[in-house]
């Protein structure tokens, strides 16, 4: 994650939440009553965002000192100490609920991810995220994915082609959609054309481009289809997978499976803070 | 919400997914080329933001033109159309992913909300949210629990007082945090209390404050602790209850119960753009 | 005051003076010329907004030294030395006047709110700011106004509500504007009525609204309309009430007086900054 | 006034003051009931502003009808309307008060500006501002005081050099500071020197600098210096020069009078918005 | 260009140069004064740019009508009227200068670009631009780039990849750092090498990498080293390449000559605005 | 420059060079691998913006370390080190691109301004820069101009009168146009206008303008016309003028010769990273 953007998006966070003051804590301690708390995790999972808990601390008080006990990536069990900070009661008790609620956030994306490569067994395959992430975090829940395990598709519209179904439904021709992007590109982008038929299959390999998703398709269509597309072609399954479906599509033998539900169906992973 | 806040973080949005440019929809189509899209449901469920839609293509380009078929709070079932825009197919296209990601968000949590309530079959126990929101987002968050049914707790630590556990724990004294905090306060702001025991409770009534927090407990634990709370002290029941055991709480006496997961556990709500 | 907004706000009021640099004191000064300089009063009254000086030269230049020798709220006398700072004098100089123009405005803030409440001589009766604050310094305003003693009503039009002349004028039932809002509030707000009849006293007592106004009020009509106002509802004093006539609501009754001329008709305290 | 730096300021001190929402406002209006209202003075004085009106609105909602009556520097007596507004009610009674303590404030500068021209009562000599403005409103206060027939001195610290006294405490020699300041400059910006005696005088005039200031000096006593300055240099008085103390400076000589109390101590001019 | 963006940096040059406000234009012209001005080309080259004369304008007042003449990408000879503006003289005058300053330079890119193109003489060679842009002008300066018929290399360090030769510096392998590399790589980002030698050309084929940078070659090296390049990987030729030196890397080969000089060493071209 | 003007920018800078991650330095580099790199010089100039290397990757890590080698101003020569810089290799490495791009524009102002000083060989007439300057860069090119030598003119439009044949072809008589601007004008603002004929030199020479640009005018014609300028009027020669035709002007007699070149058509000098 770059570090300014975190910043300053930590800072945009921390005025949401505490807005012009945060009434109780200020009204309880002195700023100067200094306390120990510890970040705990209250379920099992795996970590993400640790830099989230510093960086946070640091906006609000750089005298309060954050020792981590996790990297991101990690396992965590009910009870484990992830962090432990010191410092000023108030700033510590100021911080806690922006930190939780993206570090929750960002760990149940990341175990999520985890769980979908298990259920997956395979190691040729990769699950990959989509960009159906929430509006303002897509940094995190990227990041957050790469931590349990998992790739990152394109960040946004500037940073690959994708050719849509609702691309085709306007323009027309799919083969000509993807002429008429290419004499545009520069060397570094590359192509993905979305393809809902065996005939769109065909007409996207002869069409060179570098990817070939398969939308909305059932393992065994897949598994079919992708027979036509050579191997210097990438293959990915989208559209609805969940880790209830995940496990069929094992053996349908494409590249990576895209699951839009890592982001925009998140659970958080439950973690408190506590004093110590 | 805020139209001056809404417009302002719509930009940010915009901005993170489209980045420099949208190559695939820029190279594809000429800016000129006029098309219509409809919005439409997916699933059955309660639909909430649709100001996003036309604010996002303002900001995009003032010339497509938006018109609504729903109004914020109604059902939508699969099939129904929500809304139509005509103008640069370029346009329609880039701005699609991020309306879809923010109102696909709201509207599950107005549905879940409202399934809450139902739930619940009881009018004179309300549901509201929480604090653990998608940071960044409360605004939209808590304004699509009010499209439920649902009501709002405080925003942010700034509009209310809560005197939580991690208070006492590192204070001492519940009574004594109680009046730390009164003898700061104006006349605007209220005070709620966490209690996990019955003596807190009583603590809390002695103490006058305005609201007591039940943190954590069962029915039939807070229907007890509940009799000796005078009318004029609003209660709230609250603490990993969710849509799975919120009917047990029908019956418990507390005039609001709050849900964390409406805003932490969101599962969106399926709507697409299409073709006309 | 919130310190990520305190920083950004203080960035803001130096980029409008320095601009794209202090032509003078670069000219005049190397930037490793060392000098030390002395905040002082040259007035009496409470000072408010110390950690304005810290923050300024923080954000200006991180080797700068700040010494404090007062606290907010204290008393100063012409002469006493509030702070003192070391390092780059070209540095010194460039923050002196955001630091003074922001310094000398809290503190004048804070010396007449102390002032009304010596007038006012009666421990029952709290002194409040208002909303007629300066755009852009209400943070900074409504902290100054504690600094001296007094109480903060609510910081903006999102967390309280007030329903006043208007609002009537334009809806026309306060019965009906009250349970209008009250329909739509979560637990955490208060309602407050303006009024401006005996009736509307009586009105806004059967509604049950949580504070009750006493708009543009001689002391004895409030006296008089006190009378039926219940102990368990809060009552202010409003409107055009000054230094001069605040003595004589000294036995009217209400829990709260609000004076607009804390904020909008400021007389700064006189501070400067000197050579040691 | 930069109409881009306008909006950007007005759209900050709107989310300064409605935050996430005006619950008073949503609450009791629907968003499409219609109305007027009228900002009306209620005082004798300078209005100025009167842009702020339209776009505060405009802002807000582009369907507002903003109708302007006067123009900003004239003349305004109680009761007189100032402008009429026609549209949604609620966004009306949102925007009432950022307009109000904006344009008060403004008017105000305005109105001791103008006072303190007429009881100069001398056309040779100009009032003008010093940086005391409040932080964050220089433009809107610099402006304020050209409304009132007043003139602006230098706008910050990169639009001028002034060698003030601090500079020369810290520095030994004023002859040698302007020599520094002279061997650095482009050809647009003027030299202002501060003095604090008739030795310092005359040296500015030496140093062949473009304005002397006679700081904190009685009118005799600027009279009697003022002889050594020939014409091609312009001379101003200041040092807490206020409305009870002008007149004095009548015959004095100067330039230009500067007064810090136009900007550090405003009294707002009463203006109120009604239902028509 | 994406359009928020576009507004969002134009308004930040406008404040860069207007500041508080354009104290020539506001003193001559009343706001009301209407005139018409035309944009004029003054050298022969390719236009780029011109939505920012729209934009501009329309950032500084609603009502400012511009009409163009020109389409990005066109040529212009001396005296070629470009677009012509009808409104507010003031308006007219003060937006002039970011115009100018921005679209002049924009031209001068897309006017050195398609000097490059000519000079080389060779469809089957492409010219892209590099990271060497104006700080905070890239999406200006690539737009530009393709105006004049040239392609965009990578925007930026997160779409996509590049191992140069201060990477291999400091890590020692450059196979092993192409497979740490596509370790954490997702489906749509490229990987390119930077080469200096012969043997790291089929170290950077063996490693299979998207694209092959010849740094710093003469184009008779190139020649020799492309030979062992397979056409599935794209070929680039780099390094202080410029308009002097192009037309001898005419048949060396490479798919893409990117040239640092289009943005690092702009030629504006001549553009002025005029009275009608 | 402004310390905070310059942080904010440059973090912009890093924003839009970073994205949301470096690629190519995470995948490659652990963030705890230590190294060192040198900035050197591969040309000869002058170099400027050195504090620019520190503020950089003061932002992006505050725990690398940068020692200087040399002031802004300095003259350098191939191979030179500048500056070193030890800690996190993926830091220092992904800063490189936003520092080089900035340092090396600056340096070739720097450079370029002094040249013209060289070639000019007067040391009465001084070198300016002008407003046509890079969109969002003027802080930082006016900077390297005095860096190389040369001074500043008017920043923008607030600080200084520029009367240009566009305000006369508009408004129709300088003469008139100068009384109306003076009538409005502070004491500190300076008044300069462009002239094109003896006639108009004429009249700004009666107007009493401070500052007489003698605009796109052959260097005999200038010494003619200069005739009638009185000492205290300031001289300027402008319009066109480069390094090639400098050293025509020296013996015009003007006091300064404002070079649009200097920012407008800048050579970058060569400087670039390596390991140590």
């Amino acid at each position: 994650m770059n570090p300014i953007q975190l910043q300053q998006q930590l800072e945009q966070f921390l005025l949401e939440d505490i807005g012009t003051r945060d009434i109780t804590a200020t009204s309880i301690f002195p700023v100067d009553a200094i306390g120990e708390g510890v970040f705990q995790a209250k379920a099992t999972g795996i970590i993400a965002g640790l830099a989230i808990i510093r960086a946070t601390y640091q906006s609000l008080d750089p005298n309060i000192r954050v020792v981590l006990y996790k990297k991101d990536g990690e396992h965590v069990t009910p009870g484990e100490t992830i962090a432990k900070v010191t410092g000023s009661i108030q700033v510590i008790l100021t911080g806690e609920r922006v930190i939780l609620n993206l570090l929750q956030r960002m760990s149940g994306i990341a175990t999520m991810t985890n769980h979908a490569i298990q259920l997956l067994q395979n190691d040729k395959t990769k699950i990959c995220d989509t960009r159906k992430t929430t509006p303002g975090l897509r940094m995190f829940e990227k990041y957050a994915v790469t931590c349990g395990g998992g790739y990152n598709h394109r960040f946004g519209l500037y940073d690959g082609v994708m050719i849509k179904d609702n691309h085709i439904a306007f323009y027309g021709s799919l083969e000509e959609a993807v002429h008429q992007v290419r004499r545009k590109l520069g060397p570094m982008v590359k192509i993905e054309v979305e393809t809902e038929s065996e005939h769109e299959v065909v007409t996207a390999v002869n069409a060179q481009c570098d990817i070939i998703m398969f939308d909305n398709q059932k393992p065994e269509t897949i598994a079919e289809w992708i027979k036509v597309v050579p191997p210097t072609i990438i293959t990915e399954a989208s559209g609805n997978i969940t880790l209830e479906t995940i496990a069929a599509y094992r053996y349908c033998g494409v590249d990576f499976i895209s699951l839009g539900c890592l982001t925009h169906s998140v659970q958080a992973l439950d973690i408190s803070l506590g004093r110590v």
